[in-house]
């Protein structure tokens, strides 16, 4: 299997904050990551396709598809964003990576078709870095 | 001359709007970066100390002396901290990476004394990289 | 499937030299690496995490669980040590890339529960990454 | 399993042209990747391999059977290169980060059992970085 | 004095030859860099700005003056390009990391004024990352 | 001014323990590098030469000269060993940071003549990184 990995970069803020939970419990699981303010990061994001490269193009998708699905749907809703306000999805779900990789692989999945034309190249793996120290991977096959 | 840098990481958020000039003009001049909720970054904090390595230890400073220095006064202050509302140095200043750069080096300068012992090192050089496309940095000799 | 991995450092010496091989056959098979007092790494650990993100606070695991094992058990035995003569694992164990990822993968596993609480957060992988150059890692599941 | 990844450089320039297709078509398709003259990369290689430490040793293979059989087969074909004239296979294939992906896999396979000796580990995993943004991994298992 | 650096990337081919070398010096110099038919790298182009913070908008330069200066007079120039034949100024130069340097500090400091309007701010530094190994850097005051 | 940075790495253990400091002072001073039997790191070293590049070549100095210099007089010495007992100069100088890099410099300066031919190039800087977060500098002109 031929997988084709492209990474991108945005820049975002967010609260760690579960509404079902009492101030205390947020306090003692999310740390400072709680502060009412919130805080931010420069997040990196990896989409990773799969598929067998066009015996003509030598591609495994013409790049500018996922630059366009990509730009369209995430990078336009995320960058320069606080999460917790800014992106309807996140109006009650705590963005920890795990759920903003989450929405994000859901976001790809549901336009996938309708920017990849013809391509029959796969959404195979989301994975996003929150900083040198944190990452989520979502596998989707 | 010998310089000795340590680094440091902290995430935080800021917006950038200047009080002073209208809506437009903040748009235009900061872009996304102006979104009204803020956005955040993952900001690395170089520290340049100057001197003379210690005839005896070998050390142009204790490391443990800048450490305290910076956890005390930079990094707690900043730390997952929405830097427009939680750091009062920037309740009018507009939170740039220059400004940053120029509030940090203040307060380093500030407290400096206090906290090298008797260690003769000086504060040479102060840089924040806001995110890997992005530096200031302030020479103090 | 969601994973979520973090990345530990620790700096720590070793030398590569099987007790069962000639002083011949240890230095062709190891070069530079089998010279007789040492040389050391900033290794890298990666420790990779699989579960459900709880619905409640969006976590696949309470970072803290896995940073307090990784500390206690992992960073206090490797850090700043030379793995040949202060980790008691190796005492007839060569310390290969191979053979730290695998000491320290088994004991994150013999640990897990211990320190996991009421998570179902599985150990998935563990890698080390000796130098820029070389790394190892094993998948548990 | 554990498998070991060891991480190799290469400079080398090239031109994404697909001779099926007309200028206006490889123009759409390929952007400046398409400029007449080429242009180049700092390649990343890794290669990964999966096995059982040896018990003497510890190693899943002597590195130098790998370095040899990476330096003998791919770097000296493509280190310094332009792809598309010095290196044979591309006489007709374009060489996108697939395609190059897909004929170092190929290399390493058709060379593996002359350089490997004795030793029982097996090709796992080829990936290449053509750039920050871009990666491609062919998984052999 | 406060510097601001920004980081542009862009990706180009070159050839080591000097015209007035014989073939046999030029090998000797410049090894596999003087290969025929060139190769490539990925640059790193870093432009260091110096100047005084705007009281009002904290900013030494607005980022996109230099950003539009960086993208109209260079990147347009080198990004995807065989320097020896598409970049005019060497068509007699070699295009060591030195005299790329030299000529992109040359570009910026003709066209600083046209671009910058009524900032003060002055062109300080221009460093070029050929590869992780090797970087040159002019400073201009 | 113009100037060439070449980066090359070296693996090495080292402990820090002064010889005139008792073993507390050496405790409070070095922690956890202070363990009895060494640690190690990856160290990066950066020299930097200043020059006008030759009007033939384009180049500061034949980059061969200084590998040639480096190679033989530093890594040679330095690389896979445990710098207080493999490096004479550390017999009773501690291998701080600071140490390293000024025995580095009075290394290359030494040796400069001997190995640059007719070059007229300048060793300019020497800079050693022990870890990402501890780099030293020291400027010879």
């Amino acid at each position: 299997m031929t997988t084709l990995t492209r990474r991108y970069r945005f820049s975002a803020s967010h609260r760690l904050d579960a509404p079902l939970l009492s101030p205390e419990e947020n306090q003692r699981l999310f740390g400072k990551c709680n502060n009412p303010f919130g805080h931010g990061h420069d997040y990196v994001l990896e989409v990773t396709v799969a598929g067998e490269p066009d015996a003509v193009s030598g591609l495994v998708l013409p790049i500018s598809h996922l630059d366009e699905l990509v730009d369209g749907k995430i990078l336009r809703l995320f960058r320069n964003r606080y999460i917790n306000v800014d992106v309807g999805q996140f109006a009650r779900l705590v963005p920890t990576t795990e759920n903003v990789t989450q929405v994000v692989a859901n976001l790809l999945g549901q336009n996938w078709r309708e920017y990849m034309g013809d391509s029959t190249a796969r959404l195979e793996r989301v994975r996003i870095e929150e900083t040198g120290r944190n990452s989520c991977e979502i596998c989707l096959n």
